[in-house]
Formats: structure tokens, sequence, C-alpha cells
């Protein structure tokens, strides 16, 4: 009986997989070069088969299935992927059908108009025309926290969904001193001569661009034969399977640091989806395990690994080669300070490596206030600015430089933000982890060999997807939990050396 | 009653179109740039989808819902679009259903075993070791003709399912004449001096081809709004709707003509796509109404427009312009003569314009004596190559530049390849009455303006797309049946011009 049931969950499992595999390709061509004319139609499309596979996933088959499955009795008789499928498949399930469809259906509505009503309010720093749109979207998500049931925080049923485990307690521990020795840094390093980087806002051709591109992803261990480089407004990488993991950049024949560091980051989500165990191929266990370690692995690449000192000891002449007007008697220090610099900015997404945390606390603080009703939506911009000001520093002049930066909220999306953060402080531990297992690690990055060190990550990170539970990996790879010194101590050891400090 | 059937039955289809367009964008992908390590799990995903399409149409729904529609007291109060609807899925339904599912399976696996054994059967030059197979899908098609039924000759019924309506009798009446003079117009051709072409076999940069490409696909009417140009080993044309249809070339870097002439042929497949009335959309009929009708499409733009001399007398200088070196010293009219040179070949797909159809109907009489059991899988090679030596005056030397030359048989496809000549016959047709209805539109074409004459194919042919019946469609259109008189006319005066005859 059990047998065939196991067999019957598995080919809707499938079933769904190859749907959202589908739809992730029309994602992927709608991101990358669908024709104008046919979007419209194209988007319906990607609605009927996501909607089939949202279908499946709360089915009547699908109820049965799980119900029989998650029997302690059974559930022990699994073996380890099934098992973990049956429960990652059993917390969707519940989570989805403890909203009622209608609700459900209202909230999709409403956040469409929402980031409608975003655009424009962002567009003429109008935060009162989004205010009661940004109101009705708390609400509601207070609402589903109600009916999806929350132990200690109501905003830990939030962290919960990108970051598994996540809570509130263990997020402000963590947050708290990386804050406050961020917050020290940026202040001393602003008291500091600043470094140049001028040599990078020069022309660079488009076409030059995306062949050194192609050259540091090789060099890096991105397959090419289960992926493409492909250009997009937004830079993202996507896993359709296993075997074809794309990423995609954008070109600013300005600045060449936004394709090739954009490009590295994407590089670091795809090689994790890329080197993910074809065993859970079929299931939704192909994946990251979190919000969070994806980031970390996007991060580790880009800061630790492309903005290293040892890096572009081994790349710098390559980069000159390929530019040799632009970058004419600059050395490889000047270059390493430049694409370093530190400088509180008013913008998230082109903040730098270190005061880039302080702009996710500031969000992470805005929501857990306002989700647990200690804050209301009309306080936000005051709210914002002085959170500005004291963690950065500067002020925002306007909302469309403030809180109304980000699409974020207007999509409904909290709890997402501190992903960000986490993926940096993990990152950092791992790191500490790769230092230890391979000594000589950063002589190999040096000598441009990063395969020992991208071994190192298929088979303590990658390979397991999310078969296993971000603390487990995080515990399991480095001995501990996830723990921010590591992240501190790097911080402080790069800055202060590039700062003189 | 039947109001709701309407609803429900337009919902299907439109959910089966759906289910398509995600196919089609798959299939796209496969052919465009897939990764190598991806293409295993994405042709599952191609095959769960198709197969899910595959069984709505064959539904008991679908069986349902066409009973009732198409009572004739029901079918008669239908508007025009969902008559035409109804009565398109009601043919595929019963075609589909009077196979039994185990048989149409088996042959599945058949022909997929067959297409591997002729690819090692031509690498081999080895008919014998591909003539077990091919015995099968003969006999396999022949049982499904009995299935099917048929009323004069069993190969109708193959013609049918690519040109609805065309019978043996027919397409025997139209191609007597045209072989007849064909072969008499070669002959004559032979004993001519013949033209140069040495000059288009030179180093044309990929680039530089693909620039000019996009430049004539933009002054022919492409619109790349609802379309793109890409790379594939097999050129083609996709139409995911009416506002995505993508076109596909090859570039050879020693052959302008390729790249040149392939894009401009799909670009006819693809401007009838685009062009089709958006009424259609969501429906089978928004495609084109037949193989034949669809080849007159590319077959007019390649030959009739792209290799006419008033075309080259304005875009000439364009083509000098982006290849000096290649064209110094090269006259206009040399150029025309040697895009248009006729030389008797054995392989179909490099055939010139007038030896084309010979090809065609060699494979179109073994195909209706085969299937009419006249003649012996086992006889092939020799009527092959006597075929050949008849009406080309050549004899391969080899099965594999003979018999063994094309896939369509091992693929099953029967009946398809008369599609070719018999859209070369609708195009002159088509030119015949745009001359009638457009007197002046050689001197438009030579002025580079070739709106009107597009004009005068959406209004008579593209914007029905298939809800019209090809009969109907070159009736309408041209006053009068198929004709194969206007080939005869258009080859006739062309090539003895060319040839000095």
């Amino acid at each position: 009986m059990s047998a065939t049931t196991i067999e019957n969950f598995k080919a809707l499992v499938k079933r769904m997989k190859q749907l959202e595999e589908a739809t992730a390709l029309m994602f992927w061509d709608l991101r990358t070069g669908t024709p104008k004319k046919g979007v419209e139609q194209r988007s319906e499309v990607v609605g009927m088969l996501s909607g089939d596979q949202f279908k499946l996933s709360v089915s009547e088959e699908m109820g049965r299935y799980l119900a029989e499955l998650t029997q302690p009795d059974v559930l022990e008789t699994l073996d380890e992927i099934t098992r973990a499928s049956v429960l990652e498949r059993k917390k969707e399930y519940d989570r989805s059908k403890k909203i009622p469809p209608q609700k459900y259906q209202d909230f999709v509505v409403l956040t469409s108009k929402a980031e409608y009503a975003w655009q424009e309010a962002k567009a003429k720093n109008d935060f009162e025309s989004f205010r009661p749109h940004l109101e009705k979207i708390v609400d509601t998500v207070r609402e589903f926290i109600e009916l999806w049931g929350y132990d200690e925080n109501k905003y830990d049923t939030l962290l919960d969904q990108y970051e598994p485990g996540m809570t509130v307690a263990k997020i402000d521990a963590i947050f708290a001193p990386l804050r406050e020795r961020t917050v020290a840094l940026v202040k001393k390093i602003s008291e500091r001569e600043q470094v140049r980087r001028d040599f990078l806002n020069q022309e660079f051709p488009k076409a030059d661009q995306r062949k050194f591109c192609e050259f540091i992803l090789t060099q890096l261990g991105y397959d090419f034969e289960a992926g493409r480089l492909d250009e997009s407004a937004h830079p993202f990488a996507i896993g359709l399977n296993p075997g074809d993991v794309r990423i995609t950049t954008r070109f600013n024949p300005n600045d060449m640091q936004s394709s090739l560091f954009g490009t590295i980051h994407e590089c670091g989500h795809a090689m994790y989806e890329q080197n993910i165990s074809k065993d859970l191929i079929g299931t939704f266990l192909a994946t990251g395990t979190s919000m969070g370690i994806h980031e970390s692995q996007s991060r580790f690449w880009e800061n630790m690994i492309g903005r290293s000192r040892e890096f572009w000891s081994r790349y710098y002449d390559d980069l000159k080669a390929r530019f040799p007007q632009q970058f004419e008697g600059v050395s490889v220090d000047e270059f390493y300070d430049a694409i370093n610099l530190v400088e509180p900015s008013l913008i998230r997404v082109d903040a730098d490596e270190l005061t880039y945390n302080l702009h996710i606390m500031i969000r992470y603080e805005i929501e857990k206030d306002l989700i647990n009703g200690n804050i209301a939506v009309a306080d936000l911009p005051r709210i914002w600015n002085e959170k500005m000001e004291e963690y950065l520093g500067i002020r925002p002049e306007n909302d469309t430089t403030g809180v109304l930066q980000d699409i974020h909220w207007a999509g409904g999306s909290f709890g997402y933000f501190a992903s960000y953060s986490l993926g940096n402080i993990y990152s950092a531990q791992f790191q500490a982890a790769i230092a230890r297992a391979i000594p000589d690690y950063r002589e190999k990055v040096a000598a441009g060999d990063t395969s020992e060190l991208k071994q190192w990550l298929i088979e303590n990170v990658y390979r397991y997807g999310k078969s296993r539970q971000p603390a487990q990996i995080i515990f399991d790879a480095t001995g501990e939990e996830i723990n921010p010194k590591y992240l501190i101590e790097y911080l402080e050891t790069k800055y202060e050396s590039i700062y003189k400090i």
C-alpha cells in the first residue's frame, strides 16, 4: 500500500517540478528576449502553468499522500531523500492550505495594484499615495500570520519562509554586534583619505566586457555545458534543472564593475545550483536550501573571492590586456582599493560590501516593528530617515531615494531582506572553515586555482540542495551555529588594511 | 445548455494552445541554445506537456463537446471562427481516436528506432540495414490508413494530413505538365554555357552576414517587435503566438547564400504567422492553413522576390557596401545569374529553384506506389536511381546521396514531400494574382517597397490562418483552383532569360 503511495507521491512531485521547469524557461525568456508583442499572451501561459502547479500542491491527492507518508511509522521507513521531500511538501501544503483561496487571490490582486502604485509613488516622491496600499498589505500579512500561527514572535513566521528555522531572537543577537562594529568602522573610514576610483568610470566596450566576464566565469568553474550567459535589465541566475542553470548580466558601457561583479555574484548562485546532487532531480529539494545560504554563495564568490587581493594578483594582467588604455598607469593595488571603496550611500543595491549590511538592518528593524504592530505605516518615512542618519550618517532628501526605493514591500515580501545579511555572515563563516580545511587556499586563489575551494563547497553545501536545513548545513560545515564574528573580523581586517586604520 | 458547452469547449481548446505554446518555447530553446547537460531533463518536460495536450485532444470531455457542437442544428448557429475551430478539432479527434493508443505508442517507438537506424545506414551507405525498419513503418502506415479510411486512393488519406483536400488525382494532373516542361527546360539549360558563381564562395564574416540579414528582414516587413532572429543547425520559423514568431538561420563563413536566402525563406513563413488575425488566438486556427500554403509563402519571398532582378536592382548596392571586397567587379546581372544558377544535383535540400520540383516528384511517385502496394521497400534504391537518371540526368553513386538522404520516411512522414512543390505552384499563382491586382508591383519591389504586396497577402492569405481551407484560399485569392501553368510560365520566362534560350 505505502509503496504505491510513495511512487504516486514521487510522480506527482515530479510532474509539479516539470511544470515549474517549463514556467521557469518562460520566465527566463520574458526577461532576456521575448518579443514585445508576444508578452501578453506568454504571461497568460505562465499564469496557467504556475496555477496548475499550485493546484497540484494543495490537491486532495497530495493531501492524501502526505497524510499517509507523514505518519511517524511510515516516515521513518523512507529513505533520506524521500523523507526530506515529503516534509518539504508537507510544510508547503500546510502553509498554503491555511490561507483561504479567496483571501490569497485578493492578496495577489492587492500586491499587483500596490506594485503599480509604488512605481508611481517612487517616480513622484509621493509616499502618501502609496501608504494606503502598504497599510492593506501589512494588515493582510498580519492576518496570514494569525492563520499560519507563530511561536515566539509574529515575524518569525515570515523569516521562516526564506530562512527555515531563523527567528527574531537569533537575528537580533547576530545583527547587534555586526551593526555596532560596522557603524564604528564606517565612521573611522570616513575620517581617512578616500581611495581613487575615477578609472573605473571610463568607456568599456560591451563586447570586451562580455569576453572578460566569460573568461572569469570559466576560470571560476561555472560550467557552460550546464548554463549560458545572457543579458537582462536586472541580472539574475535561474536553475531550470541542475544541467541548465542560466545567468544574466547587464553591460553598462561606462562602468565595467557592474557587469563583472554582477556576473561573479550570479555565478555563485549558479554554481550552487549546478552542483546539487543529481539524486534530488524531480523533487523540490533540487534547489538552494534557503535564501540566506544561496546569498552566501553569491556574496562569497563576488566579495570574498572576486574582490580579494589574491584574485586580482592573478587576473589583473588579464584585465589590463583586455582594457589596456583604461588601466594604463593604474597599479593592481589601486585597482583593488577602487573596487572596495567604502562610502555611505542612499541606495541599497549600489552599496558597498561594508555598508550594505546597515541598509539591511534598517529594513529588518522596520519590518519587525511593523509586523508586530509597534509602528505604523504612516511613520515609515520618518523612521527610515532617522535610522539612515543613525547608522550611515546620511539622510535621504526625499522618499524616492529613501523608504520608497525597494519594490519588496509593494510585492508583499516581508522577511526577505534579512537573508542578504545572513548570506554575508554565512559566507565569512564558510571562508573561515575553508581556511582551516585548505590552509593554502589564498595562495591557490592567487595562482588562479579555485577548484579545491569549489570542491569543498560542493561537498559541504551545494550537493545537499534543500535536502538539509540551513542550520544543519552551517553546523556540519563549520562546526558551530551561525556566528557573526567571522564576518566582523573579515570586514575589519580587510577595510582597516585598505584605509590604513 | 449549448452556450455553456461553447464556453467550455473554447476554454479547453485555449488550454491546449497554451500547452502547445509552452512546448514550442522549449522546442525553440532546444534548437537554439539549451545547455547540453540540460537537454535530457528538458526533453522529459516537453514529453509531459505534449502528452497532456494530446490527452486533452482525445479526452472524454472533448468528445462530449464535439458531439454536441457538431450537431447540424447547433453547428449552423455558431459564429464562423467557432464553427471552423469545432470542425478542426473534430477532424483531429476522429483521426486520433481511430488509432488504438497502443498501436500509436508502438509506432512512436518504431520510428524513434528507425531514425537512429537511418542515421547509421546513411553514414555507412547501407540501405539493407535500414530496410526492415522502413518495411515495418510502411506496413504500419498502411494499417493506419485502413483505420482512418479512404475514398479513392489510399495515399489521399496521407496527403490530406498536410494538405487538406488534396488527392492523388489532383496532384498527378498538376505534376505531369510541370515535370514534362521542367525536364525539357533543364535539358536545354544543360546545353548552354553555365553562369559564374565562384564569387559567392568567399569568406563572408558572420557578423556582417547577420547584419545584412537583419537589414533585409526589416526591409521585407518582418516585425522584430513580434519576433527575433537566432542561430540553429537547421533553420526554422516557429510561431509561439502571433506576437512572437521567431526565425533561425545558420551562418556559413564561406557562403553568404545559405544564411541570406534561408533567412528570407523563414521570413516568408514568419510573416504569414505574424499576420494571422488576432481573433484566432486561443484556437488551433491561429496557424498556417496547410503545409503547401505555408511553403508557398517561404518560396514566394525567397525565390519570387528574393531571387528576382527587381529585388537586387534595389539591394545589390547595399550588399556590395557590406561586402565590398567580395563583390568587387561583379555586376548586378552577374550576381543575379549566380544566385539563380541551375544545375542538376543529387541532394534535394541543395537543389536550385528549377530542379527542386523534380526531386519532389521522385519522392511523391515512390510514396504513392509504396503506400498502394505497387512497389516494395526493397526496390527503392533501384527505382530512386532510375528516376534520378530519367528526370535529372544524373545517377547517385551510392544510397547515402540517393534514397537515404532524407529523414522523413524514417520518421514515418509520408504525404509531406508533395507540399514543397504545391507551395511553389501556389506561390506562382499568387504572384500572377498580385500582378493583376498591383500592376506595377515589380517597380515597387525595385524601389524597395514591398508593403502593398505584403498587404495583399495579409488580406488574401495570412489573416485567415487555418480558418479557411487551402483550396478556398487559393480560389478566393486567384479566381481559380490550383493551376501549375503559372509556375511553368514563371520558370520558363525566368530561366530562358538567364540562360539565353
